[in-house]
């Protein structure tokens, strides 16, 4: 079987190694011999640190496409173009297509497969989401029985390790940022991870095989990890709580609730004990009950581990079965979203505010007239009082009430004079 | 398609209910619709509390292999026999299996396997090892990148019920094992469940799948928790761990070492964790790193969800494909064992003695003798003490050494006078 490489960068070089060093077992697993042909990149002349040599190297994606003998094309270019116009010239072209692109998929994955259905054609897409965690086979083959009532998930390593380093070492979320840029695991530019981005499009696309419905960013109740304080860590642990970026979908009165969001989980569940960059996806489905899968949602290895067992799946025939089997059960009705304002939980509210008299009876006066029910306040006499104005933290923990009414009342609480900075809003999920 | 059931008890039923109440997404995955023609039991007479209309009901499994039209049969009885004469006159007659059978599996895979391959049958035994968690289809599929370097589990839920219970309500192991066996966590006679027989059947399937090596009950290091005291449960819990029954292979220079044994893993890893009935399996592999997975390990719906899942897997044609891949990858040398004698761990020693002059220098100079340096010795004042005759507990943690030292140090500190009772010994996994 002859395949070809789009993308030799750090997913691209990892594959390209488990192929090398790798042969005999993939033989013995599929029975096949396969052969990598054809290597697209940028600039080819660039000195890899994967030996390249025998395989054709080039810049331009037309060698591969007019290649009849490459049957499957292992695509790992991040970003949506030219990744979408490469996939669909791909299909297009007769060659079925393993993808690593989450973006891609949440952007553009109804009409990617649609057009592979159309073709008859094959995507897998395991690498996509969680890296080396197999939760995109675990939705389609192991948990196929059930259905599937709710999804709870970390799927963002860089907010993970953040979180995780802030509380270990007792620092700020700017200095553990800083750390984390210079040790790789986050980029340059980190807001699609930070502000949850990068966890609400791969929670779509979990979404969308577990219950049919494409959700888009704009319908998920979306908050980043940027305003979380060290304090507010400290708060929860003392709580019996662990602050996590949860991704959540789960059916509520037939209704799917999706949301991505710094979420309060109580400190002996497997979220809550999941940390560094390890990624985590609980399902429940109505038979099985919970299933939890965790391990490394990133980097070079795991996710070129999941490239390559697609790869296998492929090359044995599963992943066309596979695929014809989710691209069927897709024509099944879609559930319908519960709207934003109607999710319901406790929560943890953070303001940081001016030291002075009346503050506390003007936030609670504003939640009262939201029927918001205070269920316990905290404010602490604090040494970390800043320089020039004495600003003191204040967090109150709410009773069950809806993310409208919060939206309302916080509305009303940014406009009072003693308010200073962030409003931190934290779902409680037990 | 048309399928039989062979046992209809807790498993039985609960395949049938899902069969029943998920038929149309069931045809969705499969793009097929599943007729259930037969269901053989022992009493066809008894009331079932699954609706068996419509279905033939009978005690004689050659309905089922006299019926031509059948493709595959769910054969859920436990025990070896007539479950393997079952099987093998099953495939002999061109069905295809789906079992739920580990006992049958460890006894008896290498040959039924064999047969299977022989007669280009397949066997699906997903529901066989850990319940509803899909760690069959892990090794096979998701994780087929990897060399799988170690494999890590808490396999049976009863042990991890009772060790769990133990130490949250601070009671003895008598009186958790009978509240276990009065909710049906245990069984009436737990002695497979408790002495490790259970786990280390299901871990010589999963060594089986990921090294190629059949290992027998012989060649596993296996104890069970029988002897454990809260006792052991709370010095362990102070010294940062919790135990657990852990199911363990493991490459170590080249050679797999297999024990299952009451052991102490530190607090905070997610194997500690796993709390009550669940089971977890953690396994690592040279690309994906570490990869977990748990959930309930047992129980009807969560077994009956992994036999569906077998069933949907087989009638979409997956499940063939898979088989093959298994037979063809345990074409390749099996791994060899390390002696148990040399697996080399840091261990948790506590022994009852007479509470008298000498008892831990006696103890000391044997562990010296062999080689077995302490690190760490531990006798407290207790108002534990029985009313007859003073004894006294003593707690030695060990610095790295080998089972065959401890084995031949234990003989005779065991002939020692001042001996009372058992005497516990535990690996410890930081």
């Amino acid at each position: 079987m002859n395949i070809a490489l789009v993308g030799c960068g750090t997913v691209g070089s990892g594959v390209v190694r488990i192929l090398q060093t790798s042969t005999e077992s993939i033989r013995q697993r599929t029975g096949r011999s396969i052969q990598l042909r054809h290597v697209v990149v940028q600039n080819p002349g660039k000195p890899r640190n994967v030996d390249l040599s025998g395989i054709a190297v080039s810049d331009d994606i037309q060698s591969v496409l007019s290649d009849p003998q490459i049957q499957v094309v292992i695509h790992v270019v991040g970003g949506i173009s030219p990744a979408r116009e490469d996939v669909i010239r791909l299909l297009n072209s007769g060659k079925d297509v393993i993808t690593a692109n989450k973006a891609l998929l949440y952007a553009h994955g109804e009409e990617l497969f649609a057009l592979a259905g159309k073709l008859n054609r094959t995507i897998c897409f395991e690498a996509a989401v969680a890296g080396g965690i197999p939760i995109i086979s675990a939705v389609n083959t192991a948990l196929t029985a059930n259905r599937i009532i709710s999804i709870e998930a970390i799927l963002n390593g860089t907010s993970n390790f953040i979180l995780t380093r802030m509380l270990d070492l007792r620092q700020t979320y700017d200095d553990v940022l800083k750390e984390a840029q210079t040790r790789g695991y986050a980029e340059a530019d980190p807001m699609m991870d930070v502000d949850g981005t990068d966890a609400a499009q791969k929670l779509s696309i979990l979404t969308w095989l577990a219950w049919g419905t494409w959700v888009r960013l704009e319908d998920i109740v979306r908050q980043g990890i940027q305003q979380i304080e060290l304090l507010d860590l400290l708060v929860a642990q003392e709580l019996g709580y662990r602050v996590k970026l949860l991704a959540i979908s789960h059916l509520a009165n037939g209704r799917l609730e999706v949301s991505v969001q710094p979420t309060l989980v109580r400190s002996g569940r497997a979220v809550a004990m999941t940390n560094g960059a390890d990624n985590i996806v609980s399902i429940e489905g109505d038979a099985v009950g919970l299933v939890r899968i965790s391990g490394a949602g990133a980097g070079q290895m795991p996710t070129a581990s999941a490239v390559i067992a697609d790869l296998i799946d492929y090359a044995t025939g599963r992943a066309a079965i596979t695929f014809q089997s989710i691209l069927r059960q897709q024509a099944m009705p879609p559930v319908s979203l519960q709207p934003q304002e109607e999710l319901s939980r406790r929560y943890y509210l953070r303001f940081t505010v001016a030291d002075r008299p009346h503050v506390l009876a003007d936030i609670a006066d504003i939640l009262g007239r939201h029927e918001i029910s205070i269920s316990s306040v905290r404010q602490d006499e604090t040494e970390d009082i800043d320089d020039e104005s004495g600003v003191a933290r204040l967090v109150i923990m709410t009773h069950r009430t809806t993310e409208g009414r919060l939206r309302n009342a916080d509305t009303e609480i940014a406009a009072l004079s003693s308010i200073r900075g962030d409003r931190i809003r934290m779902p409680i999920a037990d």
